[in-house]
């Protein structure tokens, strides 16, 4: 049979699983997970996979100077409705982390043009660099060189585990590092930012509803903690005459969760580097990664002070010597409320829901009015290979993406 | 002036430090520690170094089935007095751990050549293979295959961490892997094994006396403990739908540090592997290494199993999996007693003491008569490049070996 005759939700259930499919073997890991980290030749698969799919749809598609990609449907220009996410993962990541909202974002161009809605707006789809930060250890890097807030210098002196730096990395895969910066042409563009995404905790599960309205995203953190001890041999050196910062770390690793569960926030090392890494070897360094999140910014200040006063303790105990670096700091992001209750309208009032989660929308947020839709996510786990959505939820997100756009572009 | 003119001792001293500053540039790393594992380039220009030494002297020099190197001086034959130890390391480890056997070895064939020793036996240096097990992560690889005290199939089979078997690794590097196992022709020629190594403690220095003669190894051994929780988003997972295995296995190396010091053993967890290590993800599996060693068996046993109870309620506190698998147990080994007191005799009654740390010379004591020497440690820092022994007490190692060695080919 051909397309005219099949029901609308059942061709759009097609078209989806038809995009899902093209991106499933790419940077696909043993795990079943996904390591398609920026730079790489996955992460370059997949931007080629985008400029195909703007081509498929007469878009005109751009790399903007600090490596985010741009699709258009009309002339590119002020006030133009933007939406989309990111396409790289955390290292076995899950599917649908990024690349749902990229893809709802084609898919709902397809829906307005089936649908004959007039737009008086430009319309783009926009993958962004890096928002995992898996590879250089910064997250959101397209977007926050895109408005500013990550310098250009310290971005391009970013390394990866083997040395190689965002600048190398980047020439390498034939773009010009040099051009890095605030995008004051590419921003002025953009009236309204809404990006979609799979929810990765379990709100919209207890609401038993497909699709709901983020109003604001957690203050967040990252700290690398340092315990520098000294190097010795496992069998021969006493207990007492041993500085093990294993020790320190660990005892770390036990109050970080006590003391945000006792504050409301969560806490996190799942970052740890060992040296020398031997087995019948004290260590001679820890380095671990606090990921700290909660719902206001004195309540996160209050935990990392706890946590650090409490890995200081520890490492004194021990004869340890601790160095904490803040590696990032996201203050709190509240989305702009007008475009929430826009969207809550054209969508019906669905749920509305903060989240923990960093996303290129809330770098975005700072520059131009932002606002994000979630998916239902069955399990809440995300970050994992076993991340998941029904189908029909990410039909009813794309649906509901659509009719968001539909309202913004005639406006 | 010419050699003649120069104080035996200051001669000694000369050669020692000669021999000494070659090796010294050998696999070193950043830290200013030594990375030399087995059938890398390193190792094979330590092998290439072994056998110059051997040249240069006008012994015979071979690679046996097992990859272990043998310079003979004289016929190789039954009833040989062998000395050496090994020339890899631990990462970024110490200099003295294992070289300062070998290059005490030949320095003590000089000494017995200058002093005109009449051999009735042959006498041989040894380079034994991957004593550290740093690469394959089972230690003394090359003296367990000699003995047979390691399974051949299963020592084809080993891995590194890029995946690499020692088979693959032994071929590379020109060596053939379907050799490896007992040698009973290599074991037939050894009449006795003296091992000289650097104390790796701080029992030397308590008795003020440069040399001692070992007693025992502790009774040792290296657990792999698995404990798999499941990925998550460090951001959006709320504390109490976490399976984080990194919470477990804090507890656990606090715990194996606690039961060891009540149980006057060691344990030290300084191997750590976390998957999928990224900042913001809940990790899936943290893979540690307990290395636990006590002064008897019963006693070792009992840590172990403490330990191992620890970890497995505080994975069940946090809905992890454990798994516990035994990769190593050495049990205790006590050193010839009449061989203790020949050497005991001819170095005048040196201090005597037991150690920690695994040997060669432990592999060997099963099959044949053997003792070792120990090399005061200052600071008793091993398995770190702080690892060091003064040039005075090293020269007295020398000599002492050379004295053991004199008394045992005559006889």
């Amino acid at each position: 049979m051909c397309d005219e005759d099949v029901p609308a939700d059942d061709q759009l259930r097609r078209s989806f699983t038809s995009l899902w499919e093209q991106l499933a073997p790419i940077g696909r890991a043993p795990s079943g997970g996904y390591r398609r980290f920026s730079w790489t030749p996955a992460d370059l698969e997949l931007r080629e996979w985008f400029t195909a799919q703007a081509a498929a749809r007469g878009m005109s598609c751009e790399r903007d100077r600090n490596g985010n990609l741009w699709a258009w449907d009309g002339e590119p220009g002020p006030g133009a409705v933007v939406t989309g996410s990111h396409l790289d993962s955390v290292p076995d990541g899950g599917a649908f982390d990024g690349p749902l909202g990229v893809v709802s974002g084609f898919l709902a161009v397809d829906l307005l043009r089936a649908r004959g809605v007039v737009r008086s707006r430009p319309l783009a789809v926009v993958d962004f660099a890096d928002e995992e930060g898996a590879r250089f250890g910064v997250a959101c890097i397209g977007s926050k060189l895109l408005t500013g807030a990550l310098d250009p210098d310290r971005a391009r002196s970013l390394r990866d585990e083997d040395g190689t730096t965002l600048a190398e990395a980047m020439q390498r895969a034939g773009a010009d590092p040099a051009l890095l910066g605030r995008d004051d042409a590419a921003l002025a563009r953009i009236g309204t930012f809404v990006e979609l995404h799979v929810e990765q905790g379990r709100g919209l599960v207890d609401t038993g509803q497909p699709v709901g309205v983020a109003t604001a995203i957690w203050p967040h953190g990252r700290w690398r903690l340092s315990f520098r001890g000294e190097a010795n041999h496992a069998g021969t050196t006493r207990l007492a005459d041993r500085h093990d910062p294993a020790l320190p770390f660990a005892a770390t690793v036990l109050a970080a969760r006590e003391l945000a569960a006792r504050a409301g926030a969560v806490a996190t090392v799942g970052r740890v580097q060992v040296t020398p890494n031997g087995t019948n070897a004290v260590p001679s360094l820890v380095e671990a990664w606090l990921d700290a999140r909660a719902p206001d910014e004195a309540t996160l200040s209050a935990v990392v002070e706890q946590v650090t006063s409490a890995a200081d303790r520890a490492a004194g105990e021990h004869g340890v010597r601790l160095d904490v670096v803040a590696e990032s700091a996201t203050p709190v992001v509240g989305f702009d409320s007008a475009l929430q209750d826009r969207l809550a309208r054209v969508l019906r009032e669905p749920p509305r829901l903060p989240t923990g989660a960093g996303h290129d929308a809330g770098i975005l947020a700072e520059a131009v009015p932002t606002a994000m839709l979630f998916v239902r996510n069955p399990t809440g786990v995300s970050h994992s290979p076993a991340e998941h959505a029904e189908t029909d939820d990410c039909v009813a997100g794309v649906e509901a993406l659509a009719a968001v756009l539909a309202d913004l572009v005639r406006g």
